[in-house]
């Protein structure tokens, strides 16, 4: 292993705002040597998700955040190329959390191994990984759906979105999508079967929302925050339900918006229509893994559900692709194949 | 009948922010006569709440306002003055919705006869009523509190803040009171064993109330609003929650408080925190009526909670009252005694 060169992609900088290029340094070094207990990783796909944004500060977070200098974090799915341990072998492809670089040893925590002939592998990182586990959670823990509601959802085209809706179709509700465009919300309607779709860059967003949700909103699930937010919020419901997931509108945000302070419409809200706001992340709810594997799996090889995957190939790619995907360039579930050859 | 004159104190307007005497009108009319099937009631006590600074407004709200020119509305303890009813007798007291005014006939449609000999009947305007219920079920409900966590309350000192905090208390939680003026707090701290207790008019708010709850804040019951909310939101634990019962910082707001915007503080902290917001009225949860009863009633009648109440005496003295409540300037229960030999 010693001649193994490792290529990582560290953070150079805390983003003030958008996060530039310069952001992130590509380094190389000699690959890790797995000691015994420990098996020697290579990254065949790596996930770039919206929570990784949240990573690169310094502010009070769920998860410490990632240091100068340190390798920037992330699921990926990997190739087992030496083991020093005898539950894992050459070969065997499995999940794991090794983050922007090509090598990796680990002891075997939270790896999983992956059945190639169930899925393909990268469906791991996406339907039923990490975004499609908190799709199906958030959905139907806080979210609550029952048929006839009206379910809404943000960035409906990213691999959590596109799930939400589908699995409120599954579960009898109209679902709603808003996505950045007119291509994307083509795709929802046409090939996801989503209900109505609404462009979010549309100036007539709030009307067109409106129109598209004739008895309001009963579950609205947030991955955004901002604008969309604004023109969600008086279509909810009586006693609606609003998982909070992300808000990507704001990771970039290096201060507050103008006035004034809505702040009293929002909870005037929440309290006159009984709202309930929820926030939450995957790891929440890991109690429900075995639920979500069951239901999703399922609906994956009956053909209930479908994704979408946008692939950049080579790790050097990965901070534009990343830049992009904050500014919602990407069009579907982001991954980076950062072996060539990885399927 | 015929002779009995009615006085009822009408909205004369609609208040454009705090209401003003102006805007409430004492009216005289001959009582009404009751029909086959109604019950002729005299009211004993109008109870004076903060949400009746909602129904004097037109927005959306849970229940239609108060139009122009219509008697203003309210919870009561009454009297059966006549009845052609079999199941009421002359005599007997009940609790209804009479609204401030001194006759009212009712088909008996909500009204709930109390007895004498088991608690005050003006409790089934406060601990035994609607104030009473509101904490309970709030608290037990949307707040679930466990042994060894902290539970803020803001109006500490009125009947439903004080209720959540003795509530709380016998639910083996750290009790924090926020109420306006030393006086109140000292009340909380030394008559109803409360923890600790915070003055909302101090300018060190923020601190002193991160001071008083050294371990955060794992249920914060929400009545106020405001300034009181941007000094608990930074001290929100992960996974606290937050029953929104009242607002009552922005009843008498005309405009938005100036900028910048601060939702994205609030969702973000929904978010990272894992918080869950859920605003309620009480009649929500009708359902656990009999649950409250037994609890309450018990915790009453063993000591273990104390209430308070603010009385004062005439139907005319009820407007500046209930200008007086929006400020904050009542200690305990806010009645008015309408009859003046009603016990």
């Amino acid at each position: 292993m010693a001649n193994l060169k490792n290529r990582k992609i560290v953070m150079a900088s805390r983003p003030a705002g958008a996060p530039k290029p310069g952001d992130f340094r590509l380094v190389e070094e000699p690959a890790p040597e797995p000691r015994d207990g420990e098996v020697l990783l290579r990254t065949s796909y790596l996930s770039l998700d919206p929570y990784m944004r949240g990573r690169m500060s310094a502010g009070r977070s769920y998860a410490k955040p990632v240091e100068v200098g340190e390798t920037m974090v992330g699921g990926t799915v990997n190739e087992v190329v030496a083991s020093r341990r005898p539950d894992f072998s050459v070969g065997d492809i499995v999940s794991g959390y090794a983050g922007w670089q090509d090598y990796s040893v680990s002891d075997g925590t939270g790896l999983r191994k992956l059945d190639k002939a169930r899925a393909p592998v990268s469906t791991a990182l996406g339907i039923l990984g990490m975004p499609g586990m908190t799709a199906y959670t958030g959905l139907m823990i806080i979210g609550q759906p029952k048929p006839g509601e009206t379910v809404a959802v943000a960035a409906a085209a990213g691999p959590v979105g596109s799930a939400v809706g589908q699995i409120a179709r599954i579960k009898g509700c109209r679902a709603v999508g808003i996505a950045g465009g007119a291509e994307k919300c083509r795709y929802l309607v046409e090939e996801l079967r989503f209900d109505a779709a609404v462009d979010h860059r549309s100036p007539t967003l709030a009307d067109d929302l409106a129109k598209a949700c004739p008895k309001g909103i009963d579950v609205y699930f947030e991955n955004v925050g901002g604008k969309v937010w604004d023109a969600v919020l008086p279509l909810l419901n009586d006693f609606a339900r609003v998982p909070v997931c992300g808000l990507i509108a704001h990771y970039n945000d290096t201060e507050l918006p103008p006035g004034p302070d809505k702040t009293p419409l929002l909870m005037r809200a929440v309290l006159t229509r009984r709202l309930t706001l929820r926030g939450f992340i995957v790891r929440d709810f890991a109690a429900h893994a075995a639920d979500f594997e069951r239901d999703v799996g399922a609906w994956l090889r009956d053909g209930k559900i479908k994704y979408r995957e946008d692939v950049v190939d080579g790790l050097d790619k990965a901070p534009d692709a990343f830049i992009g995907l904050l500014a919602g360039r990407n069009f579907g579930k982001l991954l980076v194949r950062v072996n060539p050859d990885a399927k």
